[in-house]
């Protein structure tokens, strides 16, 4: 299963690239799109509702400011979606968050923290290491090299 | 041209019914519908792209938390849409504020107080009394009413 | 009907310039001024006052801070008002948001994004265009290269 | 010297005849008017151009929400104002204060806490004790007795 | 795959209650637990090294204020984190989202909205339902169902 | 009588400076000083006890974060207290701005917009106004210039 | 070493009782006090400055709104401060959290959760703990006690 | 007994550098260590546990964001914990404030301000100063000089 990755903006890419990277990293499948909740309502509903049957397992969806991406995109797939606020000149990304992770009972967001675009491809990878042993081993193997790197760090005083 | 008045939860009902008072106070014909962005996005895409041939001239538009309903709407229509933000239980609204007044640049909806039914109401009567002398007469009796009251108040020290 | 486009200070034009040159490349007749809520109390009731009789069918008003300028221009006149919140340098546009948006019933003022200056132009468009067909159509087209754009859209990766 | 006591709204009351009470048992004349700065702006004018010569030494001004109604009088005296930001329903009076206390500067507007309505008599005390020996003594007195009572305070374990 | 609910305190079972009865519905396994992160971190970090191997597929951890209950289990497991911030006394619950959600880079927790209770049992079955064919027909059978519960409202007007 | 100008650290000087010019240019004898609440308590105690001997009729204190220097000094004498909430590094003065304003019933402090050095100095400038009539002249013909000043403004466009 | 419990208010009792409860539970000597930061200034630098001749060794200061207690009592003497915010009617005690927790440098207060009255008298404890063997083998008891509660907690489902 | 300060991240160290620095003016003795919450659990576990018998009377942790650091190493020692939140780049470190202040009953962590590096050390000393004359007397002596320093300032106008 592949993960898409759908900014709201090409301006988001500054932030969702570190997604991609990720993602790319432990040799998961994905694909970068730029759809606008506002500006394509039409792709957007296209792609949500076509994701599973393109072999989408999860979709990651960054947007600042009023961001209804992800909930646009989750209201015409079941497929897990996981928001990225990006942060906001104005208010620093509290309007993004609070549009992506206040969604109403029955459509599920699941929001990573602000410009969050790593931890939207581990998540993904976590959902689907579930079911790919592989993936889980790469995933372990990540926590172990981040542990270490932690354990190694040193201050100088 | 006729005032439509969506909601996106029945319990939005006890809020946004002053809407409906003020618009049929003023003789302005509406109508009031109960669509979901996330659970009827569908109803919500046909209702948008349909407004205008259907006679509707302004659309309000009441949601909370992630209240993305008014610019699901707006990306479907150049009506102009007026946003109400519904006071929501753990923020008192703050979410629904910024979830509609935030809107990326392109696609604007015009946003009120939050619980602000029925100055959508008036605003959508503004827009309408531009091309509708009678209905601008209203307007300037309506603010020389509410302007009286104002005067006739009488606090008892 | 043309649009009035004020602010509060000279310095709200680097922000606001966006709404006159959105209004000029629709072909909207416009007209931009230094009004201050504050500072020139009576050429704000004086402008408000005869806006209407002045050809104006719309008013953008822009202001930081205590951002009254809106609230003031509607108390005097029932053409719709359009809120722009300029950027504070304090609190990010938070003060000036909650200042215009939070309007009492019986006054609206249409809200737009911290800094939407461009939206604002778009919504009076939106307006206009209620009773303009030439003017709806260049919206649409608008629109259509607006989304065409995204769909342009590439990201390198 | 007279104060007045303004307030937006009626409703208002419940909070602001704690100034009320406060400046009578200061034996300082007050008055108390319910004056919006949005629904009758010409009263507003009005009142703040001719306080000065009506003999008023300081201004009270009471409103919730976009509350602009003491930077509108601001605008139109040089009197002293002093702003009680009402708590409002939605936003506990954030909306309130940073629509009172964020004017832009050449007007100042003196701004006490949400619902600081007896604060706001005392501080209007505090100005006129400057020029009036008995109010000053006064002054003094009730802070002798302020004092006094937090001494004489008990707590029981 | 099982689906642990997980309680920083017995006074968070009245919201997520609603979790467990949706788990139910869907004929999802689940079972209830409450665990401190501060109380009992041996337990936490227990439950959580041992999650995967005791057949568990998702965690829902639900905690208000300081709520470090999900970064603390998702720091010692690599199966998929929800976490659903409780509403608090004092801030409305602004703590809990934003100590579940600001989750450093590296380990992610996926939030929900505010007492999310309900959705965040909807999203560990989007998650199973990736590979669970017969819950991905219930998760649609479910989206049918709500849908038309809103196509079906009515506003008596 | 004189205007006290304090400050709570060195480094709001870069702020405060123009409350001492703007004092100066209406000719109103001001001097300026460092003192800190924590860090000096008892010349803060010495200074607000005395202030009234001293000659002075109003207090500028200004100070940022836990900005205590105002309320510190309102409770040791009935001298009019401006408190001038400096912005901060962290949350861009909305603890200076809360810390001064939310004073308790009893002891006033009035507060000015965050960074509002002007202000500071043009409200106690209004305060003296109310005995000074040639004080009070000029601040009628400041007035009229920073009117005249918008007034003459032009944009260019 | 006994541990003070200053309140601003004797409306803060119904609080902080809890600190005391904790206090006496522990076998802390403890004494119980209403001392204002700005209604009674002396009172509370008398206590500050004689505190540690007088036995103590740690003062607990709650206080809500412009919650400057803290600050106040910690400018005058070196014993720990424990500043307790209390949550206010309008903010929800984001006002006393700011005003306490935002010392400047070179003045700390150790601040606890809004109405954090029990972890206050606690975290007095385990400073006391740190020179007393017996209070400290209490607290390693009331954590135990304290993990075996959540242990024994059960959840009907 | 020795301070141990921790961060979350070599990247505090910027900050958190002037707390090793005072520790060290002060004579007391100190070690810096990384160590995460979140990326290696078992040595915060391992650190906290043992911190007691390894000669630790008080531990400083700073961390941003959803900052656990401190909540974590306080659920498994009954050393005073001081908290040092982090200020983060989009909302300033109100995130890391409340992830930290808000701790519930039964684990408190004392919190400092933001970036609050230098009071944590101060504080640290003040708690360890109640059982160490000699450090009593050099805060003293701080204490002067920090007061002298404020007294020496001069402000050119």
């Amino acid at each position: 299963m592949k993960v898409a990755i759908i900014m709201g903006s090409t301006s988001d890419w500054g932030t969702m690239s570190a997604a991609a990277e990720t993602l790319k990293e432990f040799g998961v499948e994905s694909s970068v799109h730029v759809i606008s909740a506002h500006r394509t309502p039409d792709l957007a509903a296209d792609f949500a509702k076509n994701a599973k049957a393109n072999g989408y397992g999860v979709i990651i969806a960054a947007a600042g400011g009023a961001a209804h991406l992800g909930g646009v995109l989750a209201s015409m797939t079941t497929l897990p979606i996981i928001g990225v606020p990006i942060k906001s000149k104005a208010l620093g990304g509290m309007d993004s968050l609070l549009s992506i992770v206040q969604m109403p009972s029955g459509i599920p967001v699941a929001t990573m923290a602000i410009d969050g675009a790593k931890n939207a491809a581990l998540y993904a990878i976590h959902i689907l290491a579930l079911n790919d042993e592989a993936l889980s081993a790469k995933l372990d193997e990540f926590r172990r090299k981040q542990t270490q790197k932690v354990l190694d760090a040193k201050i100088e005083f």
